[in-house]
C-alpha cells in the first residue's frame, strides 16, 4: 500500500514530523500536493460537504482511512512501522509526548504570530518581539529541560529508552528549526539540553534520515513555515 | 477501579473536557488536587526526577497508567466508557475531532494571552483586544462552521451520528465557555450555528450531565481559566 501525504507543498511545517517518520520507515509514500494538480486534490478532500473532512492538512490517506491531525497520523504509523512501544502504556506515553511536541509547535509558530494566524508577520512585529522574548525566557527552558529530563531518566540514547520512536524524530526537527529560526539564541541555550543535542545528532546520522535531508524531498526551511529566521527576533 | 483526576483544582480550564467524560460515564473517580493535601500530590507526580512525569495537568491515575493531554485522556476513556466508536477508523476520527478541539481551545486561551501564557493578562490588554477581533472575525466562523457542517453531514443529533461521543461534551463546555466568555459576540453569532447550539442544549439535558452541572462538582467559570470575560473584549 502506498501512503498518499497531503500538506501543503512549500513549507516543511507539521507535514515535516510526518514526513521525518515515513521516510525513517522507508515507507511507500507520496507527497500529494507537490505533484501537478496535487493542490487542487488536497482541496477537493477538505470540502466539508459531506462525509468526514479534515479541518487542515496534514492528513495521510492510508488505504480506506484518512486521518487527520500530526500527532493522530504518527499515532497510526508508529504501531505498523516499529516507532512506537506495542504494549498500550508504552504507545500512550509516546503520543501523550507528541502532543507535547505539539503544544511546543504551536508556542514556536505563536512567536511571530501573537495576534492571530491570519494577520501578516508585519503587522504585529512589536508583540512578535515581547512574545519571543517570553518565549525564550520561560518556555524553552520548561519544554525543553522536560525532554532533556527524559532522556536522563530513560538511561537509553532516546527519550523512551533504547529504542527509537517518533518522538525522537519530531525532537531532532525542533532543534534543527530552532537552530535555523533563533541560530543566536539557540547556540547561546544548547549547553542546557547536552541529552538532546546529541539525540539531534544520532538522528542526522541515521541512515534514511540523513539520504531524505541530503534529498530534494526535504523542503527547505524558508519563512512560511513553523520556524522562521527573522534577525529582529533573535537578539 | 477508582480513577484519579489530577487537575488544577479552581478552574474548569483543560480538565473540565474530562470531567464532563467522567460524569456522563458514571465513571468513578476522585478529582484529586480538590482534596486536602491534593495540590502537593499532584505536584509530586510532576517532578521530572525519573520515570514518566506528565508535562502538565490534566492527568489521569487509571489503574497502573499514567495518561497525560486531554485528547490522549479522553481516548482511553471513550473505548472504555462507550464514548468513542469501537471501531478503529472512528475512533481515530474521534480522536481526531478532540484535537481539534484542543487547538481552538489553544486559540481561545491566546485571545486574552497573545504575549504568552507567563504573562498577565493586565500586561497585554491591547494586543489581547487585536487578538480577540481576529479570533472572532476569522476563527471563530471557521471552526464552529466545521463543527455545524460535520453535525449536519452525520444525519443524526450528534457530530458522528446517532451516538454521543466525548467530542460532543466538549462542543457542549465550547458553547458554554463562549457564551459565559463573549456573551454579545456570541449572542450575535449563534445563529450561523443553530446545530451547535441545539447539541449544546441537547448534552445540558442529560441527567449525569445535568446533575453534574447542578452540583458543587462543576466549578463556577471564572477569570483564570481558559474562558475569561473581560467586558472590554466583548464589543
Amino acid at each position: 500500500m502506498k501512503y498518499e501525504l497531503y500538506y501543503w507543498p512549500e513549507i516543511q511545517g507539521r507535514g515535516e514530523f510526518v514526513r521525518l517518520a515515513l521516510e525513517e520507515a522507508g515507507a511507500d509514500y507520496v507527497d500529494v500536493a507537490r505533484s501537478k494538480r496535487g493542490m487542487s486534490e488536497m482541496m477537493k478532500m477538505m470540502v466539508a460537504r459531506g462525509g468526514t473532512p479534515p479541518f487542515a492538512p496534514p492528513f495521510l490517506k492510508a488505504g480506506k482511512l484518512v486521518i487527520g491531525q500530526t500527532a493522530n497520523i504518527l499515532l497510526h504509523l508508529g504501531s505498523r512501522h516499529g516507532l512506537a512501544p506495542k504494549a498500550e502504556g508504552g504507545r500512550m506515553w509516546v503520543h501523550q509526548l507528541q502532543l507535547t511536541v505539539a503544544d511546543l509547535v504551536d508556542e514556536i509558530h505563536d512567536t511571530h504570530h501573537p495576534l492571530g494566524p491570519t494577520l501578516y508577520y508585519e503587522d504585529q512585529r512589536a508583540p512578535a518581539r515581547r512574545r519571543t522574548d517570553e518565549f525564550w525566557k520561560e518556555r524553552v527552558p520548561r519544554y525543553l529541560g522536560y525532554f532533556e529530563q527524559l532522556v536522563e531518566n530513560s538511561g537509553g540514547a532516546y527519550v523512551t529508552g533504547r529504542r527509537l520512536t517518533y518522538v525522537d524524530l519530531s525532537l531532532f526537527q525542533i532543534v534543527e528549526g530552532l537552530r535555523y529560526a533563533f541560530p543566536k539564541r539557540m547556540k547561546a541555550f544548547e549547553g542546557e539540553v547536552p541529552r538532546l543535542v546529541e539525540l539531534h545528532g544520532r538522528i542526522a546520522a541515521r541512515p534514511n534520515i540523513k539520504a531524505y535531508l541530503e534529498s530534494d524531498r526535504r523542503i527547505p526551511f524558508n519563512d512560511q513555515g513553523i520556524f522562521r529566521h527573522y534577525k529582529e527576533l533573535d537578539s
